[in-house]
């Protein structure tokens, strides 16, 4: 297959685009340095230096000797994007071209103008490179649950049949996220709905959990090679966050009560699930989502589970709640359906004790570059 | 009241702010001349030559003693409308300032993303402008009928409470809109929901049909007050369009079978809704909701409304399907609730053959401007 990774830089997007090349896929990934370059502007880099993206390609293909293409430039530029379309004729386009933090997204107005516009004018031009150049190609979009937010009703998977006053129709399942972020892929999600229906795109929508983790097939070839690992306010997400927190011996901190349940997902989980969204095509004028995610925790429970994963190398995790910079319900109903993928073959690999207590000696490794300072919450949900 | 109109120099932004200067509110119009400028370039200027914002005010003042302030600039630009809500200081703002037309926003790419780029922006600059300025600040959004399309069920007013598998909970009623244009103005609804949720806005959003009439109170003090009025197929909404083919002597154009049914809304009822709407706003961290329609019509039964009308003038109407540009259901269930304005004291005018002829005669008056080639669908909703 021919295929295009967005976002080719990114913690998702840079394992993928390893995964797929291995797998004997024809590759071109394209970056524009956003997330290091407010990574850098907000002081939030992360715990290993990663090579750039031409590097680690040279690199990848030095080991490997698979190629993957590389090209630098921004996909607000429609001609950039549209010509790269054009020439490379791809079978599937995967989208991770976002900007990712939630924090970063309420920091302040320019921070929210920057994501608002940046997000959707990228999926926006992807719609139509993809119908001008090749209608035909399958785009694979990352959403997130966060878009569902947290309703009192189980989460189907993307859809819901309704029924009112004794009448009925399909709909989207109600989203309603908890940050402009998050929202920004609702809107995504609105958007390429209504270009499936009324101009015929074939698009897979994956609504992903947060995802935690590092070894990849790939990257335990070289250390150069391992995804970007934040463990700040900004890109961290909870787990990644907590086992360096363990490490640095800073309590976890939990926001308020902890009662906030998601649902999570390996790395490795998530290269399955590309992979079978890019072999189970959705049909033209078809919006297929899946619920990608492998099994749900409380936040009070994650950091149990940490803490019982230090305590098997000896490392004494302390807990402690923190105000809560979000607004969020700290306790409620979570039940989201998540069976479309496994039945697909989807072989999930679960967060054991063992799992954890690996990352945690991974992050031992670099424990001397761990600063403390880019733990806490920076960002708070109110003006 | 210290009101801001966004868009004042639009069919229903101007009337508006002559409404609401007339009834003593202090009146701040901003607008850009997008309409305008789109309309040169695509060559779809309305029937009458109406004078620029600044001369309307200027003539409005020198008969009514009222003043508008006037101010022209893109609301794109953060620091021109932060700048004015700082120093206006505003108790309300109502929102029309987005790009209008389903056609324009399917034309092509550009237009495409202009259409998105404008309306997303403008109305999330307006969002933080309140935040910063006048948190208290009651927004008022013209949102459109369109963003529901055509479901199976029963449209509620904004809102459906949802029972699932013995759960229950609260959420926007879906939305699945007939083009991109519609497609933003659900956007904005998704993303003004977000803020009112999360940081406490007050929002209220009308959910509008298509409006057709031109006299207001103000406007039949002299001509130069008139709205805009457009009757080709890029601005035109369908009354009005059918009303200047009827005077033309061209057949009405029904597109497809005509099954389309919408619920439509007198100019002058338009004025009753803002003014309801800002005499009872929204609480605190509440997106009020309301469907603003008067009447719903198939498309056909429009076309013999105004075939009557013709009758009652002795002009022959002639009625001709032409095929469908665009891709809608042409038969389908609707039936929206509309209940909420008219519990606060909405008092509809209604189309009656009476008011249809009296449009009629207007259009007669204007008989030399109409340009036949701006009648017919020029844009397709396929690529």
């Amino acid at each position: 297959m021919k295929i295009i990774i967005l976002g080719g830089d990114g913690y998702l997007g840079w394992p993928t685009s390893m995964d797929l090349a291995a797998k004997g896929h024809e590759v071109l990934t394209i970056d524009n340095y956003s997330r290091r370059t407010i990574a850098m502007q907000s002081s939030s880099e992360g715990l290993i230096q990663n090579p750039n993206l031409e590097d680690r390609a040279r690199i990848f293909e030095s080991l490997t000797g698979k190629k993957i293409q590389v090209a630098i430039g921004d996909l607000k530029n429609f001609s950039f994007l549209e010509g790269h379309i054009k020439s490379f004729q791809p079978d599937a386009v995967v989208h991770y071209a976002e900007q990712p933090s939630a924090p970063y997204s309420l920091k302040g107005y320019e921070e929210a103008h920057y994501t608002l516009k940046n997000n959707l004018e990228v999926t926006h031009n992807l719609i139509w490179a993809i119908l001008k150049n090749k209608p035909e190609c399958h785009i694979v979009k990352l959403g997130t649950m966060g878009e569902y937010g947290t309703p009192n009703i189980d989460i189907e998977e993307g859809w819901l049949d309704i029924e009112h006053k004794g009448r009925k129709d399909k709909f989207l399942f109600p989203r309603a996220a908890g940050s402009l972020y998050h929202t920004t892929k609702v809107l995504d999600t609105d958007l390429l709905w209504f270009y499936v229906r009324t101009f015929d795109l074939r698009v897979t929508d994956l609504m992903q959990g947060p995802v935690y983790g590092l070894s990849t097939k790939e990257s335990d070839l070289d250390d150069r090679l391992l995804p970007n690992f934040h463990y700040d306010d900004i890109f961290g997400t909870v787990v990644n966050r907590f086992l360096v927190q363990a490490v640095a011996g800073v309590p976890l901190t939990v926001y308020g009560k902890g009662g906030q349940i998601r649902g999570y997902l390996n790395l490795k989980d998530t290269l399955q699930c590309i992979d079978l969204a890019l072999h189970n095509p959705a049909d033209k004028r078809e919006l297929k989502i899946y619920n990608q995610l492998t099994e749900t925790f409380t936040v009070n429970e994650l950091a149990e589970n940490i803490q019982k994963a230090g305590k098997t190398l000896g490392i004494d995790v302390a807990i402690k709640s923190i105000e809560n910079p979000r607004r969020e319900a700290e306790e409620h109903y979570y039940n989201p359906k998540h069976t479309g993928l496994i039945d697909l073959g989807l072989e999930p690999n679960y967060m054991t004790t063992e799992v954890l207590a690996n990352m945690m000696k991974f992050v031992m490794n670099y424990k001397d570059n761990i600063d403390e300072t880019k733990i806490f919450p920076r960002v708070k949900w109110s003006k």
